[in-house]
């Protein structure tokens, strides 16, 4: 047996809101009981923002309410604040993500607060769902880069991993927000928080935009982190550049963790199903190349085939 | 100064005979200037095989003899046998490349020979390019795959390479044909390769079908692997599933080694030009994740500038 990695699938929450389309939210219910029985064991929901700001995530209350609960699958949902956390306890979700920016710039054009200004709400909202029982999870974004002000200093996310941690949260996933780390940063980062931290508690958030993403995971597992995000499908993407890339596709991640002898549970066959049936419902092509390898093989099995009749 | 990593740049060899395409001569002869000004100096320009064969490389001799030649930027051709390498010699190229495969049903379908055969010729072909004074690169396919025996022994290729070495050729390049290597096994065969060559004449080719490729670089680098192949715009792929990548793109591996600090020379505007326009002459969007983010970024600004007016 290998050692376990844990996959932190974002694609219904990260992946669709980056997507053009509106997916109904009875089929958003059915993609999260397709990604349960793909062997997925974290599942992020939705967001319980405001409509105004995502209305590709309006139905978060009904979503959370209706996916299928699986014994051993946990739920969670994006809360930007009290009032979000209050929506995501109310669906019956007894796990959240509270998020922040690493830059200033990204945090002040994101949610117009300066980095601490975010942090005290942040720490507001993860005390009330501590006190809850709730298991909270930290996003710190660009952290390796950001569009308005390039390098990102490393010593900045990693206080603000300090600061989450001293609130109590449960976990931290770093994310490189716009694609653009090297695998020399993400040793570079993982190594600090090392210094000071048990990794086990640390998630690595990587796109794919520049074509890093799983470069940047094996610097990852190779000092020790064992929880990655992801989305299936590759689900999100930029909306304004067609093919392009954002979130890793889930299926990318699991074919090199599963080759290299990691154990990450998940049914490759029936991840694919989930994003085919997703890739429907966005009217695109999706960006995993695990995907898309598949599906021109049973082209070229099908052509072949008919040659043969 | 970073240390200083070897590009062999094989998309107007590799991914032009993988595109459906047929690229004009005077394009193709274009395009070598456009790299060779891009700062790429192993510039792999054509293979001298049958035009049954490859017809999109049919004009094999007059691409070689029209390159464009540039101090310091070394032009390759892959030679079949004597007769491909006295095309080459004949179209003024100091430097050929031969191949042979690392899986036996490899080897009978695509060459209708054993790897031993295989090797006999090899080497006939090997010792005439040395007594030429040429430079000669050995490609050896399927190192970590094949799409007939699946998984192959690594003791095969080493044996491979180590047999290549000894008839005095410069260069061997471990190909992962069919995109299916994952960090484990690079670190597998290049370990074993180390122990018993010098790791300087050992050369990466890897292919991106799932994703992995820039990971598999990774493992290589690590190891102190300073030779990698890659395909402008991520040239090739598989022509029958649209999108598919075969060759890592060498927009990417340009982008994640330059921002590890390595040094490679190459110009990543000027080699995008190139990508951009091979992209219209094979008439589709090429997989480069780096070109793709390039262009949507552009297509972003234009948006926002026609907005503003």
């Amino acid at each position: 047996m290998g050692e376990v990695i844990r996959i932190h699938e974002v694609g219904l929450r990260d992946g669709l809101q980056n997507e053009a389309a509106f997916v109904p939210t009875d089929e958003k219910v059915r993609l999260a009981g397709m990604l349960a029985d793909a062997g997925l064991t974290r599942i992020e929901l939705t967001s319980f923002v405001s409509p105004r700001w995502i209305p590709q995530l309006a139905d978060a209350a009904m979503v959370a309410e209706q996916a299928p609960r699986v014994p051993g699958v946990r739920y969670s949902a994006l809360v930007p604040n009290l009032r979000g956390l209050e929506g995501a306890k109310a669906a019956g979700l007894d796990a959240v993500a509270i998020f922040l920016s690493a830059s200033e710039a990204h945090s002040k054009k994101n949610i117009n607060k300066s980095i601490a200004e975010a942090l005290e709400v942040l720490e507001e909202v993860a005390r009330a769902a501590k006190a809850e029982g709730m298991w909270v999870r930290g996003y710190v974004s660009t952290v390796f880069g950001c569009p308005y002000e390039g390098a990102v200093d490393p010593a900045v996310p990693v206080r603000i991993v300090e600061r989450l941690f001293d609130v109590g949260i449960d976990e931290v996933s770093l994310g490189d927000t716009i694609g653009v780390a090297n695998p020399r940063q993400v040793r570079d980062i993982v190594g600090r928080l090392q210094a000071i931290l048990p990794l086990d508690r640390i998630a690595l958030h990587m796109h794919d935009t520049r074509g890093t993403a799983l470069a940047n995971v094996l610097a990852g597992l190779d000092l020790g982190v064992t929880i990655f995000d992801s989305a299936f499908g590759g689900l999100g993407g930029c909306p304004y550049a067609p093919g392009a890339s954002g979130n890793l596709a889930t299926e990318d991640l699991v074919y090199m963790l599963e080759g290299m002898g990691y154990e990450t549970g998940v049914d490759l066959e029936k991840l694919i199903l989930a994003s085919e049936h997703v890739a429907e419902l966005v009217s695109r092509t999706l960006p995993s190349k695990v995907l898309q390898s598949e599906l021109g093989k049973r082209i070229k099995d099908r052509d072949r085939a008919a040659r043969s009749r």
